[in-house]
């Protein structure tokens, strides 16, 4: 199965890296670096990213949508939303982490469904699209096919929950282990909600 | 400041982008990706990333090493670790995370220095270099210039500790609040020590 990571500027480097180190460690599991117009994508931090167009790219797996501060402009660009809504429509799963589900609230295809993001942009991704139901206090949400995780570094958790609901708790806590890495595994402990 | 982030094929992504997100939010402070031939330098999980060459580059700041599969051919490339000798002796502070601190460790710069590495790959580690004081139970270590961490997402927790240690320990937990991390402040606490 293919990870699509999705990059455009300014996203924020751990939101995407975190997980991709995670779901990277997925036997048989090809991750993708994407982007609308492709090539050197930088991320807040400044690191370069060379990355493929949408086209060619088979959607059927898993997309992963990071957020940072070029969500404030990408959610008022309505080619990308339409694009974001095409390829999230074909995804088997959707990943956000941090403000990547308000770009993803915007395309309409979170409307009913119970989302999470960053809490300290959590004002304003609630008012991108008040038809979500934004939950506060989560540290992770899973709703169907649709995976979205508060700031940053909850994206590593979300992953490892993912890898978790897919194959297996033991699973989980084995990718943990080989990245070294301290595992808050429930979702609902939020220590950063307010 | 420069944090200068050396990159090679195959680093492990998260070694690298873990303490990138936390330096890269000092203020002032300037990252640079850098390889010995420049260039487009990808990742064990297959990320691409534009580099700069060696030269031209100010290493007088702060210099991180990844770990990573790649290190175990580069141990025996006498040119990098001749280039990675200079380099960390311009640095003001030396950082590595997982296995960097093998290559490190082969400059001879850690000789009797008390250094950290991946606990899964610690016997192939120490046997580089048995001048070097191995600890095998740390998450991150400090000795002088050289900050040292234990595998994969310990290079987050060693950032935070680094600064810490430059710009107080609020500074640190207000960052790492700002990633929605649960740093693991204790530097002797190793859940992963045999």
């Amino acid at each position: 199965m293919d990870v699509n990571v999705l990059l455009f500027s300014d996203f924020e480097t751990l939101d995407a890296f975190g997980p991709v180190e995670v779901l990277g460690r997925i036997e048989k599991c090809r991750l993708r670096f994407v982007s609308t117009n492709g090539g050197i994508i930088k991320s807040s931090q400044g690191v370069a990213i060379l990355t493929e167009t949408l086209e060619n790219v088979d959607f059927s797996g898993i997309l992963l949508v990071p957020g940072g501060q070029g969500t404030r402009q990408l959610i008022n660009d309505n080619l990308f939303i339409e694009k974001l809504s095409d390829i999230a429509l074909k995804s088997q799963y959707c990943l956000t982490v941090c403000t990547g589900s308000a770009l993803l609230a915007k395309t309409n295809l979170l409307n009913g469904r119970k989302v999470t993001s960053n809490k300290r942009a959590f004002e304003w991704v609630k008012s991108v699209n008040s038809d979500v139901e934004w939950i506060s206090h989560a540290r992770w949400v899973v709703d169907g096919k649709f995976y979205t995780s508060s700031g940053v570094s909850a994206g590593i958790d979300m992953a490892l929950g993912f890898i978790s609901d897919r194959f297996g708790i033991k699973k989980a806590i084995e990718l943990a282990q080989s990245i070294e890495y301290i595992w808050n595994s429930n979702k609902e402990d939020d220590l950063f909600a307010k």
